[in-house]
Parts: structure tokens; sequence; C-alpha cells
């Protein structure tokens, strides 16, 4: 099948896509439900039903454009990523998947392809943490990875429930309606830039993923106590700042210990309270991610991370409350969807390397009810989630290309 | 001179004062120029009205309320402090040199004393450096601390211009015009709670102040590399968070280790950039204060931090910019006012401790164009910037009647 990908479309629906944005380009902020969110997706589902596509959205607002397959009973095919992008970041993470999984369709409805399972493309909600605090919400209820109750609890900062938010997104309709039927789709595979640095480096143009790292997300509040600067003596002190401090640094070390290059842990949020330059600071907040392919060394980070937290708290007379935000399971990936991705590089003449992703994606939940693979592509330097986040044309072109010769595959 | 304090009205009135809070009580916020801060300073004015005194207000809202004495052309005695309040502080911190310097007077009027110099209550602007940055911005004009350019130069958070919000709140004219003419003061008092231990551990009611400390404040920027939480490899990073968390531990050994208790270092405010969960921190922006009775050993703490910052710079792949926010020599009270405070409580049978204060106050910058001293009284375990501050009615009596029998000494 000839397959023909518009490079000038895909990289001019990128830019249009980056201008839905609150921060200033070359920057893109785009938070879940926030106005820019709601009219880039009101574009996209233009472009959605351009293509002929049917469009549905569930009651968390995860967006469904079906191309329908002349076997109506056959279970879909699914693609697709997210378009939310957390504060100050880039282009690409995500948008490559929805632009590229539309531009994969459109590719096989010129090439005259008839598929006979449904193809789907889906549009994430919330893959970012920004909002709600939990990444991959879309995906977590859709599989049934987070309970409605749990979902029911969710407040953004300014205390706002997700119901509330939702329902003013105009999303209304039972959490409990958004989790997919058994068998609901056949394969479901994600296109996406790899977020790291290996493709490039190895000038290898594909990725083919075979597990998804696990990834653990806590929230650690430290209530020291307060004073004045000048007035407290340092041997009285409780110092909240300086017990997050040392509690940040010791989950560093604890990342650069384990002997394996595939963890990292970060802390990404550090919360003061007052935040006055002349008074002590009697709490602190932390929030910070740890991740591993290998589930075991994921969780011995935690393990020192708790144990630091134990030693700081003792020391420094403050108490350190611990809450999981989430704690996933590494995702396995199907690996008839590994081979189907597999065979399309090959079938193309087009060199790819089998990687694990250390980036958690919506395919980490899709992965729990359907086989799932994704794809990647190289971006610059590895870098994503900042402004400077860089795909070429080219490298998007190569992976919608080979997404589009595996959806054929996987839709016959 | 049979001197009345009235206990009942004192109370009753930091009460009132405490209610003009941008925070829930006990808690006080009270930020310079905001709408509480205001209605707060209309209705102190209203009080002093009362008083018969005779109200002045300069241009960055400096308030000087005159009780005029027998020969106008003698120079006069000051007291006074502040009543803005940091976030989530407490009720007594200023507020009790301001309302007590009220109530000395009210009690020497009501004893029928003529003041021959006049004596004036100040209320000084912004004593908290929370909007501007900067500590005894009213002060430092009026002793010409700090130049008129420079305080053009001042923003709040909100990038509004010192000039901007004052003139809003009604206190226009050139700044140039804030500062004292030589000699305006003979001399000058304020009435403070201690905001440390020793009065109260020591069982003492009253500590006639010294030396006030020299405090510094810094502003350090530092800029790593952002990059994705999952994505970027443990050795790759430049994580701006954990360079920060460095350099405010090793603030802290600084100060642990100068061998004196006066020397305290805090790092009161970081702001990390993006501040997101799953996103490498690329910027942290620090506020410390660091302050000790000897300026040599405060300029050690600062050697200190500076080297920590070259090495973590360099072990880390950061850059690290450090901005002084203000550097002060500590302040030396004048021998006469110290006398005079002595002599008063001598007179009334109550025992006094000379003490150095580690807050600094503005009496550091009234010290600069005028004999200045300061009284402390106890407040409970130290406890200030805090809204458990607390300074008991009779402690602050017992300073009212000391600083209203120090008054008429200075007076006379």
């Amino acid at each position: 099948m000839k397959l023909t990908i518009d490079h000038t479309r895909i990289s001019q629906e990128l830019d249009t896509l980056a201008a839905f944005s609150d921060a200033p380009a070359p920057a893109v902020t785009r938070i879940v439900f926030s106005d820019q969110d709601m009219r880039a997706r009101t574009w996209l589902k233009g472009l959605c039903a351009e293509a002929g596509l049917a469009i549905r959205e569930d009651a968390v607002g995860n967006t469904f454009a079906r191309w329908h397959g002349t076997d109506p009973s056959a279970s879909s095919v699914g693609t697709g990523s997210h378009i939310d992008a957390i504060p100050h970041s880039g282009r690409y993470d995500g948008t490559v998947g929805v632009l590229g999984g539309l531009e994969a369709i459109r590719a096989l409805q010129s090439a005259g392809f008839q598929p006979r399972r449904s193809i789907e493309l889906l549009l994430f909600t919330s893959e970012e943490p920004t909002r709600f605090g939990i990444g991959c919400l879309g995906s977590r209820l859709m599989s049934g990875s987070l309970t409605p109750g749990a979902a029911a609890r969710l407040r953004d900062a300014d205390g706002q429930s997700l119901d509330d938010v939702r329902a003013h997104a105009g999303f209304g309709g039972e959490i409990e309606s958004v989790r997919l039927a058994h068998g609901y789709y056949d394969a479901f595979v994600e296109l996406h830039i790899e977020q790291g640095p290996l493709l490039e480096q190895r000038g290898v143009p594909l990725g083919v993923v075979t597990a998804i790292a696990a990834p653990a997300s806590l929230r650690l509040t430290i209530q020291g106590q307060g004073g004045h600067a000048g007035g407290v003596l340092m041997p009285d002190r409780h110092d909240a700042f300086l017990a997050a401090a040392e509690i940040a640094l010791a989950l560093e070390t604890a990342a650069r210990s384990t002997g394996a290059i595939d963890s990292v842990a970060t802390t990404g949020i550090c919360d003061i309270f007052p935040r006055v330059i002349n008074g002590i600071p009697s709490q602190a907040r932390l929030e910070a991610d740890i991740r591993d392919i290998d589930r075991a060394r994921r969780d011995g980070m935690i393990e020192k991370l708790e144990e630091a937290c134990t030693r700081v708290a003792a020391a420094r007379g403050v108490t350190i409350a611990t809450e999981f935000i989430n704690r996933d399971e590494p995702a396995t990936c199907d690996p008839r969807i590994i081979a189907a991705l597999s065979e399309a590089c090959e079938d193309r003449g087009l060199p790819f390397d089998r990687m694990v992703s250390r980036a958690y994606h919506d395919s980490s939940f899709m992965s729990r009810i359907c086989p799932t693979a994704m794809l990647f592509i190289p971006c610059r330097a590895g870098v994503s989630h900042r402004p400077d986040e860089f795909a070429s044309e080219d490298a998007i072109a190569t992976g919608v290309l080979v997404l589009a010769e595996t959806l054929a595959r996987l839709a016959v």
C-alpha cells in the first residue's frame, strides 16, 4: 500500500495546536479544562469531523473519533495520546500522538484502505498531573485503575472538585460510565516522542516500546515550628524547609545508588509556609516522582525515602506525613502489537530499536485492558517538558508512516 | 509623678488592631498598604486625634502624631514602631510599640505632665520586608539609608512599583522629602516584645537594648536545566532545586558553626520553577536572612554561603546569581538613652537586663540619625512571627510605664 504522509499539514497543525497556550511561544501551557484546552479540543474535533470521523466524548472528556470499519461487530483498534501540557513546556509531548494518529488515518483513507475493524483516535483527558495531582486521569478511569470514589475526591489547587470542573467544561454524566467494556479494543498503539536521548544518540529513527516504567508519586507534608528569623536561636529551631531539603537530597542519593541507569527520582514541588524572608518555615510540602522499569528497584527507592523521613523527623523534631498519589505497576507491552510495529518498520525498511519507556503514558493503563504497545520517535537531546522540546518534521512523518502501516495491519 | 497605665484599654486596642487582618484569628496578616493596613491606619489616627495629637504623614506613609511641647524650637523626642505584620503572624510585634507609645503619652497627659520637647509617636511604614523585599523601608528612607533611586526601583510581587503603590494609598509627593532634617529628633526610644526567650527564662520583666544585630539578606537565583522527570537520566541532570537544598543546608551549617549563639541564618523563601511534579526544576530562587550582633561573624557566614554557591554550581552544572537585598551595620544604642531607660526602671523599682537585639527594628536606622535605644518586654517562649505570639497584659503595662517615665525624662 502506498501511503503518503503530508509533512506540511502535520507541521502546520502542530503549530496551530501549540498556539492554544497560556504561555508565550515557544513555551506551551495547556492545563486540562482551561479555556485554551477547551478551544484546542473544539479545533481538533473539527479536524476529525472533516476527516469523516464520528465523535464521542465520555463523562471525563476523553474523546473518541471513530473511522467505522466494515465489521461493526469487531473490537476496534485504538490510537492516540493527550494534548494537555504542563506549565512552560513544549509542543510535541502527546500532541504528536494525537495529530499523528489523525494524519495516519487520513493517509490510510487517501490510500483507499478500508479497515475491517473500526479505528478510533483517542484524546485522553489529563495525562499530565498538573491540575488534579494525578497523571493519566482519563486512561486510569477508562481502565478501571482509578475508582469513581477516588476520582470524586480529587480537587484542584483552587479546591474545585473534578466533578464540578468537568461539569463546567460540559462533561456531565456518571464518572462510572467512563470505564470501557471488556474487549472494547482489540489493540491500542500510541505514537510518542521518546522524551529521552537514546534514539538520537544511536541514530535510530524508531523505537518499539516493550515496557513502561513503574511510576510512583508521593506528597510529603513536613510540619516544623515557625518563628522569627532573628529571635529563634539555631539549636531551638525545627525548620520545615531544611528538613525538606535533606529529604530531597536523600531521594536523589537513593536514585543514584540503585546501580541501574533506569532509576530516576525527582522532587518537582516544594512549597514553603509562611514563605517570608524573615520567618522560619513552619511547614513544607514536597511532591516527588519516582520511577523505574523494575518495580522492586522503584520500591527500594521509596523505602530509602521513607527511611530518610524517619531519620530527618527525629533529628530535626519535625513530623512528616507521607501520602502516595499513585504507585503503579510497570506495564508490559503486548507481543502481538510489538510484532505488528516491528513488521511495519521492516516493511518500510526502517531501522528500529526495542526499548523501554522511562516516562509513563496513557498506554500504561490501556495495557491493563487491551493488547498495547508504543512507537517512539527521537526528540532533540532527549529534551521534553521544556519549551525547547523538538522533534523534526521528518522524524514525525516517519513515525506517522509506521503508525499508519501498523493500524492497517491491526485493523484488517 | 504618679502614672496610671490603663491595662484594659491597651489590651482592647491590641485586640481591635489584630482584627484588621487578612488571616483568620489568631493569625494576623497585615501587608503594607493593603486595605486592612489602610483601615488600621485610619483607626489609629483617630485614636491619636482623640488624644489631641497633631498628625503628619510623609510621602511613604510614615505617620507622626505630635504632642506639642512648651518649647517649639527644641528637637523632639520620638517613640513608636510599626503595625505591618508578615503573613500568618501574631498581634504583638510592632503594635506594642505603637499602641504602647500612645498609651504612654496618654498616661503622661493624665498625670498632668507638660513636656518641654514635643513628643512624637511614630508609625513606621513597612518594617517588614514582605511586600517590597526590604525591611525597615520607612526608617531607611527617614535616615537616608536607602537612596530615593533605590526606592524607585522597588517592586512588589505583582510588579507594582513602590511609587505607584504609595500613590494609590494616598501618599504622594517626592520620596526625597521623607528624609528627616539633621537634629529633628533629640532622642528616639522604641518599646518592643523581645522576640527571643531570654527575659522570660530569667524572669526579668524588662530589657534595655544596647545593640541591634547586623542583618543581611540575599536573593539567590539558581539556573539549572529542566526536563522530563522520567526521561532525563540522573547523571545528566542539572536540578536547580537540589542545588538550592544544598545551599540552604550549607547556610544552616555556617550559622551553627560560628561558635556564637547570636549567629542565626534562615532560608525563608524557596520558589521553584516550573513547579510541577513531573518536571525537573529548571530554576530555584532562595531568599536568606543572616544576622549576628558581630558584623565580622555575620560576614563570615555570608562568605561560607558564597563558598557553598561556588562549590554547588561547579558540582551540579548550574549557575547561581547572588544579590544582596540589604547588608546593614549593627546598630549601637546611645548611652544617654540607655541611661534614661535604666534610671526609669530603677525609679520604678523594676529589674532589667542589658541585652542585645538579634531581631532588627526601625531603631537600627533611627540610631543613624539620633540617639536611640530600645526597651524590651518578655514574650512567651520567645515566639514571634507566629499566630501564638503572646505578651501578657502585665508585661505590656510594665513596658508602657517605663516608656512613659523615660519619655518624661527625655522631654524635660
